[in-house]
């Protein structure tokens, strides 16, 4: 049997596939997941995603100064927090060997969603780990459900079309994965981005309003489709790197 | 300014615009739609959509027994209706110049959901009458909602594909519809699918479910991209042809 690919479009949107013991992708390419993965390629060892500002300091309360806190609440850094969502400011200089609890509006409620809908094992990726994710979810062979984090709980173009790139892979590999309904609408999304990847994000509602509020350099950063071979793991309480897939 | 184009997915899929004082277009390709364009281009008159069988029995004991009942429960037709839910059926010999109630799984319940959350005005579109609702929609020049009936609460490509169609001429038009995130997902979808329409239905959840249940012909017929020019309109009470729009 071949193994399932669909997609959950926003928060709140069934799939055709439940969530309770399958794979997940949890996919917030502007900007949570990219910026997670851009920790992980620094050097940060861990990041605890969290729901709100104050569980990250109930966190740092308990675990001491050496976590750093990052995140956004309308896409600009939390007052008092070390760093904001731009996955360029999580450099090996900022994060290298730490810790780090993150809060934003979309990605991390949606990691938590997918923890206790009974997800597992739940993976985490942007556009620019979609390829290495993708390898993993095809070595495990299990069926996969992607997860798109949204924007305010609406559909975001960016996310589903990140959700086609690890489609487009999984359906050109000899193990021919199937995709449903909503796994091929990515991946047409995925086709018709695919040309121009970052023009294609700039033009998503989120894209522009990044772009209003200074974060261009974000959007190309968060279009380098296969820049990071890191695949990471959530495991319900904080996210590591579980594998470097190399073709 | 020009016109925004968005599209509710599936039932309670939050599109960008709301639904309220905007055009909307109702689209539920295998079948619902695709049949009542068919019976109306057959010369029905006028088609109350109903949300279940008791309904439709109501309104033929307050209209006589001239009402036609058709629609469909599990894709097959109601036990003592006249017609189900194949397109096929709705020929001139059995439905012209008569008028029809129907319910139908996702399609009716859509439409009456639509006129509820106060659209207007509300359109009804097939594949077959994409284009000509697209040009009714363009000379309108107001921003429109393509409401995507689904399948059973869950997106169903079949309807994405039709959105993406009617968005298509609308983006190509001199008067440059904008498209919303969903808007463009649905472009993409059926950019993807034009290659073979036919083949892209059937190979979607629904499509498989029909050819399943006898009905692989229905598919080919709904397939065939701008073959009606009949623009319906649903007025909450009843679909009644709007007008037939040539190039």
């Amino acid at each position: 049997m071949t193994m399932r690919i669909s997609v959950i479009l926003a928060p709140d949107v069934a799939a055709e596939d439940e969530l309770t013991g399958r794979s997940c992708v949890v996919i917030d390419v502007l900007r949570a997941t990219t910026s997670m993965i851009a920790a992980l390629d620094a050097g940060a060892t861990a990041i605890y995603p969290v729901a709100e500002a104050e569980d990250a300091w109930a966190l740092r309360a308990q675990l001491g100064d050496s976590l750093l806190l990052g995140g956004e609440r309308g896409g600009l850094k939390i007052n008092g927090f070390d760093l904001g969502n731009s996955p360029r400011e999580y450099t090996s200089e900022a994060v290298g060997n730490t810790m780090l609890a993150m809060t934003t509006t979309n990605g991390t409620a949606a990691m938590l969603a997918a923890a206790r809908a009974g997800a597992s094992p739940i993976f985490i990726a942007s556009l620019r780990n979609a390829p290495a994710t993708a390898r993993r979810l095809l070595r495990e062979g299990r069926d996969a459900v992607l997860y798109c984090a949204g924007t305010n709980g609406r559909v975001s173009l960016d996310d589903i079309i990140a959700a086609g790139a690890i489609a487009s892979v999984c359906e050109e590999s000899r193990s021919r994965a199937t995709l449903t309904d909503t796994g091929k609408l990515a991946l047409a999304a995925y086709r018709l981005a695919s040309r121009d990847v970052a023009a294609a994000l700039t033009a998503t509602i989120h894209g522009r309003r990044l772009v209003e509020i200074g974060f261009e350099g974000d959007i190309r950063y968060a279009a380098a489709v296969g820049a990071s071979q890191t695949v990471a793991q959530f495991d319900g309480l904080m996210v590591r790197v579980a594998g470097h897939l190399l073709r």
